[in-house]
């Protein structure tokens, strides 16, 4: 489990709480851009980081009800992530780190 | 030092690459929040945070041009941390946690 920021009456922390682990913004990022996402899609946008890594980030996401898993094939059987409306409403979040970047980094 | 996220052309992953690493966030929170700040002001602030992962923070937001140590009394030598202008221009990424956090956790 990812460790709590400790700060229970900060709504900065509570976010953290739910994405400040490394790679978490990444992975939204993706899903905000892209829409639905397979596991195997995040592996190659993503490429340093370890499926099991990976594994466990959209797992607390899911938890957290940030994405959703859902099955686009039977057979053979395909999972998807999709984000939820909660994890939509993060994008005011990714797009300001977006901006930030495009004018200071560039 | 922080690894990078490894991905130069996004906007996103170079943000994150300043201001990702466990912690960063809150010390700007408070930069933002409360002004020049010292070392135990943060300590304070952040029971969860061991002093070396402070330092190290703290050492990274300098090195990247995102505050500044200042000489604020001569004897005894203290000191304390101001964000420079580049660090000021992240209130808007700092804004947009806490506005999530305030309407979906509370």
């Amino acid at each position: 489990m990812p460790k709590s920021y400790d700060i229970a009456d900060c709504p900065v922390a509570l976010t953290l709480d739910l994405i400040g682990e490394r790679w978490t913004i990444l992975l939204l990022r993706d899903l905000l851009l892209h829409g639905p996402r397979r596991f195997q899609d995040f592996q190659d946008s993503l490429p340093g980081v370890a499926p099991n890594t990976l594994s466990t980030r959209l797992k607390a996401m899911e938890d957290n009800g940030l994405v959703q898993r859902r099955l686009y094939n039977d057979r053979p059987p395909r999972l998807e992530y999709v984000l939820t409306d909660k994890g939509k409403s993060l994008g005011p979040i990714v797009r300001a780190l977006r901006e930030w970047g495009s004018k200071h980094l560039k």
